[in-house]
């Protein structure tokens, strides 16, 4: 029924992208939940509270900062991705009940951030999400949808590292066992890696 | 008021459903409930909680691939229509109320999936934007909107094929009465249905 | 410091008030609260519910087709504005700040749709909302910012009818008095305003 | 890895902010609680949860204007940087993530307007908005970003009025330990500041 065989343009995948990332962007703000204290209360109380939600803002910042990034891939991917056929269409929709899912991952880890299974949905959670870019870039390599102008180089370079996502969650997974609390703060060497 | 008599371009609507569509596919996180333990709780604990949700994730993607897949087949019929009157913006409007609602069938079959009549209202609710997608383009056929290069044999083929999704959530409701759980697995083979 | 003496082009504004528009609606349905009951319960008490619901229902239904309505009769404005100075800007952010108060007024009515208050706060939302229409309208014209081709009798015909929004809601004030919970039905009459 | 080296269109990074803003602003409806009052309540007794509002409804429109006035800052900034590479797009995330917790502190607002705490997290939150706004554009003009058509002069004044928000936020803080409820009423000085 929605398999009429018409290779789409990459704008309406783009479009519903940008969509889906700005709402689970601002939807993660929702994980900082406003602390209930009985009426009256105090300034005293209420620094208390922030000082309680410390862990709930790491997240929160680091959850918007990893899902620019991951956006930010996308948009990176996109440009040298030219046609989208059937299968790229579903990974990508795949790939994005992954992101949309992490509102709930950081509102999990922001509640129960002293436990290991939380933190481990979490990694998990951008684990798959690092499997996908990796597999949306191999298929369209594969299938020929990409620019003709990427060359060859680029490609493999970029292949080698669409696997840094998967294996840093493996590691931030490993970390669990040491401190869940702090296990996350590995993603932050995404930003070095060249790519 | 609003019936100023000029034909919109698609544009218009089409941002409109593409900015629905992006929210009501992240809103569904909404459906999935962070599990309510009291402090301090255990790892045991949360993994026991999460086998409780396994429906409510199940119910949770199987919602995003469906939304995902309306909106696929809503930018196909775009692709061939080519203006639009006020009837079929009304029809549009209508059908993504109804799109717009899906958020809330999968709360409700999340949290009492193990009755009938919660799938039954998810199932009816798709099948009134099957009936809703069947009308839009029969109606866009009738009043010449439709693209000159659309071939008849094609829309009438699509004419056909746009009675799967209603014929389906029948299906489906005939099916809850064995067994509501896992009775909305029929959707799934809206996939293989050519159109 | 926002004052910078540049005439905006009217496409951003657009694209804002898509995007408030596109949400507005879709967060109509958080205003549909899934039924809390105890677990087990049975399909005669969701049936039971939903009969206690169907009120709700019906405001979900009217506020988003009343939005779309709205969302239409700006994109009809846009279509002759075509320029943008700050007190437009403005008149339209106040706007806006209305239109994404009607998820607020929606849930008030759908909680107290038997009081008399909230039906007026709702109405009053509609009334403001109308009358910032007419201001946006008439502004754009005296400060001609409308299109050239844009002639006078559609203009002053565009004048008056914007005066039937206004209007209705005092309408529904009124008829508040006498059945709170359906004097919302007046509004579909702007269905048949021809403007 | 998401490092590659091109130049991004500003066109990308004004879609996503477009989505963020178009969603804080309509979130900020959700600080907005229903009364929740037993059933049968009165009229009256709604009028007076009005009354107890009234600070939540004037913390809402502040907060959806202060928006409106940061996007528009926003794009006009934009108007004139042509160009954006990996710092600048950072600064606008890190910028956006800032945007993205307006809800969350209006919300703190809302509920412990009373308090001084809340209020100076608010002030503090728009203190580095305004701080990475005169960020952006400060290095923008450094490395060269800006459209060659922006003269000397106007550059120099933007830099200057960049530093009005950081300013009027700390004003803000003093005034907290006079009236925190209505310090932040000297927001609303921005409106008269030539830029």
């Amino acid at each position: 029924m929605g398999n009429y065989n018409i290779l789409m343009t990459t704008k309406r995948i783009e479009t519903l992208v940008d969509g889906v990332f700005a709402i689970a962007m601002t939807l993660l703000v929702l994980s900082l939940n406003v602390p209930q204290l009985t009426y009256p209360t105090t300034d005293f109380a209420i620094i208390n509270s922030f000082f309680a939600m410390f862990h709930q803002f790491f997240i929160y910042f680091m959850s918007f900062i990893l899902l620019a990034l991951f956006w930010r891939i996308n948009h990176t991917q996109f440009y040298f991705i030219k046609k989208v056929n059937q299968t790229l269409l579903w990974i990508n929709i795949i790939w994005l009940s992954l992101i949309a899912l992490i509102p709930f991952s950081t509102n999990l880890v922001g509640c129960y951030g002293y436990l290991k299974v939380p933190i481990i949905f979490f990694d998990l959670n951008l684990f798959f999400i690092g499997v996908l870019f990796s597999l949306n870039w191999y298929y369209a390599n594969k299938k020929n949808l990409l620019d003709k102008n990427a060359n060859k180089k680029m490609v493999k370079s970029r292949n080698k590292t669409g696997l840094a996502l998967p294996s840093l969650a493996l590691v931030a997974i490993a970390l669990t066992f040491i401190s869940p609390e702090w296990s996350s703060l590995v993603y932050f060497t995404l930003f070095f890696i060249k790519g």
